[in-house]
């Protein structure tokens, strides 16, 4: 239907996985994990979400206490305070987080197109 | 890990379509579609849902524009002031977005157990 091309459309999936009623991971934390792999700092990181240092500290501290191991480890001392670095744990935390979402659109695909075609030009 | 089954996690999706900035189909307007099902009527989807008339009535007036055809059908006049039907599209509406969720769930269920083993027990 040619008509549909020329309306934007877009995807969006997010998955939460919840416990004791708090969000354990979620697309706010994934995102936040995200930006301090490409910034390496939680200062920076929180910077470049529009956030506070304190409530990017407090969501990474929150993500820290809900894992068996770390997701982001700081290092104390050095001539700039330590640096802060995002752990293995991290790194499978966000290729798994990403790696749900890519397996959720590829299933969902021909319901996503049907629902697409129901949609108005 | 037998502590982790003392646990308890709930895996949440959730999957908006957006067009032109906004959004044409996504979890609220399911559910309130699902609401209108078993009901059978606009004013008592609302209440179940908490939420007032006016909204919901504006919800499924964007569900409706927003679709080729209408999700939800009024009809006019009858002792009672007409009865509110889901339509054969409304009815599959519900049926995709809800059969999407769950074939995303199915997709990433290794990756899902792989973050709900990395949390803390």
């Amino acid at each position: 239907m040619p008509a549909q091309s020329s309306t934007k459309l877009r995807i969006q999936f997010r998955m939460r996985i919840y416990r004791d009623g708090g969000t354990a991971v979620g697309p706010g934390k994934i995102a936040l994990l995200e930006a301090v792999v490409r910034t390496g700092s939680i200062t920076a990181a929180a910077q470049e979400m529009g956030m506070s240092y304190r409530r990017a500290w407090l969501l990474i501290h929150e993500l820290n206490r809900s894992l068996r191991r770390p997701a982001v480890a700081t290092a104390v001392g050095g001539a700039r305070g330590g640096g802060t670095t995002v752990t293995e744990t991290g790194h499978e935390i966000i290729r798994r987080y990403r790696s749900v979402e890519a397996a959720a659109e590829r299933a969902a695909a021909a319901d996503l197109a049907a629902l697409k075609r129901m949609l108005a030009p």
